[in-house]
């Protein structure tokens, strides 16, 4: 099965398809840097779209997705932002777990992996 | 190859299937909410057997699981029970740390990939 | 397909085979508890090489990393170490967050899922 690695930084790749597998980098809120939770995890669902496009997927083909917050009580506000953009019938199996972030400006992050 | 969704929720779903292998949603002690870290990861693990074999596969092929433990010191306690419910020369690989959860009366959550 | 598991313990195997895809147990520095991250850092991936030659894989077929830091702050000086380790153009899917450890002598943990 070949590898496909794709927006290949020299730490991580965001994009990285194995066969019929897409796994993606843990995704933080780039364009809302110290917003509230809901806000971010809003930018988070875009760049998760965008990179599932350029892999050849979609979010109706989302396996797992764990989701950490830096503090948990952060779990409704990302939850009505999730729970509006998930497709019915196609939801994936989910993890969500309190966590400190590499940087204080991110309170959300977003692990994927997807089929394709 | 083909995606199957089980237990698909408006959230989550609780056993995604991708060809060979499957993903089983983050489990907490639904019967045993704020119960000693044993007595939930006693229901958690009778759970997983009944997702498991919903999913045609069962604890001989797990491949990998995850285990959130909101207060490490539990770690003794889980692990009692996890190793009596393993199956020797089947175990799977499997990594262990605290995370605070999104309900305090659960204070264990372990997330499972699997082969059928 | 067939699963394969190398390194079996009581508890977990430090390698499992499904297929085309490898799943190493979260690896820890053993040779070198209680010292500073990025000495950790440094024997975590000595035994991640090791463990996916074993599994008939490479630093360059790592799909996904999860890495679990005790304390956030040594964000930096184990990134100097992992960016020195990986190979360009290769880079894998990476999620770096802040979670205790089981042993405190522990204070990095890395989790590897790759192809072969």
């Amino acid at each position: 099965m070949t590898i496909d690695r794709k927006h290949t930084g020299p730490r991580m790749s965001q994009i990285v398809i194995h066969g019929d597998t897409v796994y993606l980098a843990g995704q933080v809120a780039s364009d809302a840097p110290g917003q509230p939770a809901g806000a971010q995890m809003s930018d988070i669902l875009g760049r998760i779209d965008a990179l599932l496009a350029e892999a050849g997927s979609d979010k109706t083909k989302i396996l797992s997705a764990t989701i950490w917050l830096s503090d948990i009580r952060d779990f409704s506000a990302i939850n009505e932002v999730w729970d509006a953009w998930v497709v019915q019938g196609h939801t994936p199996a989910r993890a969500c777990v309190e966590a400190k972030l590499a940087m204080t400006k991110y309170t959300v992050e977003v692990g994927v992996v997807a089929a394709r």
